[in-house]
């Protein structure tokens, strides 16, 4: 088989899965116990929280581990006071779109490259809102948001507020679910109050996340209970899951610029391959603000699914959008808001590249796409 | 070493790891996703839920799986309206406990055993109650409370409310982390409408539970996104951990009787051991509304957290509590609602026993923790 893919699911490594082993069966003392082999489980929870946030540049208590990145996001969301307004980017994942309807809140629009309008963000921060919620890379297209610099215009506002006597909060959040293994994420230099981890999509277990929290940030715990993470996400350590989720983030650390060089590389080949075929694929987003292992492409006239079924046939894997909202067969919203027409929306794959690729399944997966492509065009053009 | 602490946790099972792994492995993708091999991911899935739902006599559809049982409890609650109250009783878990403080609750108070005081429910049942909260056992004393009899006063409350014209709900939940494994559970022959479950008591992974939710229910989700799980708990599907759960559930179904004949064996060899120590114990509740595993014990005027370093010297591991409030270092709340006096509950220790116990080491524990206790006496009463 070949899977293009990885942004929807990645396959757990034998490391991590060795490291999760013991802590599954010899070590499968609870962390709140208080006899010795408890508390060594204990001090293996920690510093693999340590390890975790390292990573960003945190520190294991700043970090509150939840069960994956859409409770992570529910639990940053609960930062918001009653009247606080939150502002989300148009092309969030469901996970943002769909909690954020519990609270009052705005849509930042986005450029045909899905990059966040800046001069629409900053039309809409009225005094009201408390939170911007903008993901690090778009789950669909790979558009890499410009944390930084939408972290500067926060930082302004707050001043101008001040000036004015107003002193409530306004904190940046955002989703690094996709694309923590290709770029170098430091939230002091983002300049983020919360950041949402994700284990699955790094090779590590499906079922755990991470939020981390910046100092003097008040969140309010979706569950109570025996006062875990610091009273902010109760019940039983996974301890397994967070020792699995941080063998994988070690595993990539360090290694993202030679996993940057490495997808451009082989996304360069598949779009060699793609643009031989008989209709012209159109290239999603701005390659210069994308992941390098994201390959969205829209082939205008044909129907995506029809391709997703007849690549499965040829055990090529790919997807039409996001596992989540495909699967309720609705057309893509991030696709919708960067402007595509039906047509092309109808049309478009997302490929992603990972750990399962290389050379030479990425050349045959580009040969396979293009005949499937190719008939597909023979049958409805003749 | 010898562990008494099963009450707290359990090691995954061989047989539980090894369904897990491909999972984790080779088949990793996402249930969502449309290509077969996710399809085929998503039918285990759904297999290995409708097999958790079956142990209880529900349906998989029936479940909504969580991150354990402390999620599962907060979002029962989600169940009671605006004005609504919750009962909930004084010896529950502190998931329970914690998360009831967000709504209106009343407390329904216990016996010496720890069971529940039934007169004492009823002249609480005012119409405004929607919901009353009982675990299956207590995971102290391992008291076992009479469901099908709450069951059956709700209902008489109910048709009384009809008379009068009242139509508000009025629901049962129970946890039954603690008891799983020994009782035969079936939710219509108990009558609750909801019931949490966990993986982690019963040699399944930690951070999966799930929550039996019946029909006509209506929860509130604590998270929303990819409409994972009926909508009622978004997040991609922690395929393996539910995987492992079901393995672990089909591995004690149909045995629970075995099981108990197994451990009343088991403890009364403990209690014989611990009779003979120079201070006599007091065996905590009344075995005959007590899971067969458990044997809460005091001795009073001794230090049960010295005990358990004592033992801890020896590889005897046990707890003086519930891991969760024993790390917190408060006095048991529940053996204060049983009437102990502060002595007695600084000299309660929690002995459960599970899968890593025989007759064997059950024997030499008894010695040891006899002999330790001993020790504690000449070193105090000289």
């Amino acid at each position: 088989m070949i899977y293009l893919d990885h942004a929807s699911a990645t396959p757990v490594s034998d490391k991590v899965l060795r490291a999760m082993t013991p802590f599954m069966t010899d070590d499968f003392f609870n962390p709140s116990s208080a006899y010795l082999p408890a508390v060594r489980v204990r001090d293996a929870y920690e510093n693999a929280k340590n390890s975790i946030a390292n990573s960003i540049g945190a520190k294991g208590n700043d970090l509150v581990i939840t069960s994956g990145a859409t409770e992570a996001n529910a639990l940053a969301m609960t930062v918001v006071s009653k009247n606080g307004k939150i502002l989300v980017l148009e092309t969030e994942h469901a996970s943002i779109l769909e909690n954020v309807k519990k609270y009052k809140f705005d849509i930042i629009k986005v450029d045909k490259n899905g990059l966040i309008n800046l001069d629409d963000l900053k039309s809409k921060l009225s005094d009201e809102v408390e939170l911007v919620s903008v993901s690090l890379a778009n789950n669909e297209l790979g558009t890499i948001q410009p944390l930084a610099e939408i972290s500067r215009i926060l930082k302004e506002s707050r001043l101008d507020r001040l000036k004015r006597g107003i002193t409530t909060q306004l904190l940046l959040h955002s989703d690094s679910s996709q694309g923590l293994a290709l770029l170098e994420l430091n939230i002091a230099r983002l300049g983020v109050d919360l950041m949402t981890l994700n284990s699955a999509k790094i090779c590590g277990p499906k079922g755990v996340g991470a939020l981390y929290v910046g100092h003097d940030v008040r969140l309010t715990p979706l569950t109570s209970g025996g006062g875990q993470e610091r009273g902010l996400r109760a019940g039983t350590e996974n301890v397994a899951g967070v020792i699995g989720f941080a063998t994988a983030i070690e595993a990539i650390r360090g290694h993202s610029s030679a996993a940057r060089k490495k997808y451009t590389a082989l996304v360069s080949i598949l779009k060699k391959e793609l643009e031989k075929a008989k209709i012209a694929p159109i290239f999603l987003g701005n390659a210069k603000h994308q992941l390098a292992n994201f390959l969205p492409v829209s082939f205008p006239g044909l129907d995506a699914e029809r391709l997703v079924f007849k690549l499965e046939e040829q055990e090529v894997y790919v997807s039409t959008g996001a596992a989540c909202s495909a699967s309720k067969g609705e057309p893509s919203h991030v696709l919708r808001a960067i402007g595509l027409t039906d047509t092309e929306i109808a049309g478009s794959l997302r490929l992603s590249l990972g750990v399962l690729n290389d050379e030479e399944n990425v050349q045959q997966a580009g040969k396979i796409i293009r005949k499937v492509v190719d008939d597909e065009v023979r049958r409805i053009y003749g």
